[in-house]
């Protein structure tokens, strides 16, 4: 397998890093191919702009779904899209490992995937869900936070946690094709004991090493729904 | 009322921006007072990271809301935050404006959440939810999006919209104490007549004539938990 992690935290020696340098260890000692794009060490742009292309289709309204898929046939995307593309293309896993920030993934992250997943080739027209441009590849969370597990579910102060992760799990990564495994949580990071981190990253291990097990998380069946999208009697 | 309107579009001519606008000159024509932060004009940065204090306080391992609490308090936050954090404590309605990028808020808005909403002012310790930093203020989305809205619901193909907006209306506006009233939401945009875009322009205007008769979401109660936040019998 060739896998691309995807990471965003700012400080090098964070728990969130551990986990990613723990599944590349254990990914390449697997056998595997493993990329990292390590956004704040790259100092990715994370800013969907005209400047993400080297000309535009139609300058007199920006529109920029439609110049991505302009750009995309015509290969004028700014480099660095191109760059990240291309890593995806070869994957056959996609990890996003962060931190938790406002319930979802840290802007520098956010706009990996605005930029990243261009019209054309991740979506468009009826190719969504399970025909979605990235369908046969495999994506997963990785994520660290600092409330308890209990503070989340059906009745806790917080509610579900999938509720928060669905425009990421649903609106972006289903949506593009993946088939999403269930993401590896830790929880209360910042206040736990070394131990307790320690602990964590062994059942980080054991997770990784039983991914080919995993039961994907369900997603709609796009045969399920008529020309217009409509549910199916 | 005093109004902050943080809009994220990169296209002046845009029908999301036509909104920001009709939104503007409303309350203008009711006597409020309307600033706007427009964040692709300002080029706003969205990245959290070290260049956002003066100083450090705890340089060797940097942790983002602890560095945020601390500048907070010793006023070393980055000036383009702090001038976001003044806008906020004169408004008493904050209002997001932003096309829905991946059924979530482009990664600009997102940055600005990221930097702006600091720990220590917005939450922190027993202050979130209906105790949080902001209690007292209202907020409000207002996002267009390409999907038709029959798209969206219990049983249609993307599921429901206020599962995907958990993140921003309850893990972030809620938490942070705003009142959140429901979402205005201009479906199917890019590929709609320009009649039936008056039409949404009308619509939202009655929309915002009638915005002190909107029920408000509802979210849970601190006092409905014990202590350590478990639902209380």
């Amino acid at each position: 397998m060739n896998i691309l992690i995807v990471h965003a935290h700012p400080e090098s020696k964070s728990f969130t890093t551990a986990l990613k340098d723990k599944a590349q260890c254990v990914f390449e000692e697997q056998g595997h191919s493993v990329e990292v794009s390590d956004l704040y060490a790259m100092n990715f742009n994370p800013i969907a702009s005209q400047n993400d292309f080297a000309n535009l289709n139609q300058p007199e309204y920006f529109n920029y779904a439609l110049e991505q898929r302009h750009a995309y046939k015509q290969n004028s995307l700014a480099p660095d899209i191109q760059v990240e593309i291309e890593k995806i293309k070869r994957a056959d896993l996609l990890i996003f490992s962060f931190p938790l920030y406002w319930t979802s993934v840290p802007a520098i992250l956010k706009g990996w995937i605005d930029r990243v997943f261009v019209s054309g080739l991740f979506y468009g027209g009826k190719r969504f869900y399970n025909h979605g441009g990235m369908a046969g590849k495999k994506a997963m969370l990785c994520f660290t936070l600092g409330g308890r597990d209990y503070m989340f579910g059906e009745n806790a102060i917080h509610g579900s946690i999938a509720e928060y992760l669905s425009p990421i799990q649903r609106g972006t990564l289903a949506y593009a094709g993946f088939e999403v495994l269930p993401p590896f949580i830790a929880y209360h990071v910042p206040y736990i004991s070394n131990e307790d981190r320690q602990n964590i990253l062994i059942n980080f291990e054991a997770y990784l090493n039983d991914l080919q097990n995993l039961e994907p998380l369900t997603f709609p069946l796009i045969e399920n729904f008529d020309e217009k999208m409509r549910p199916l009697p």
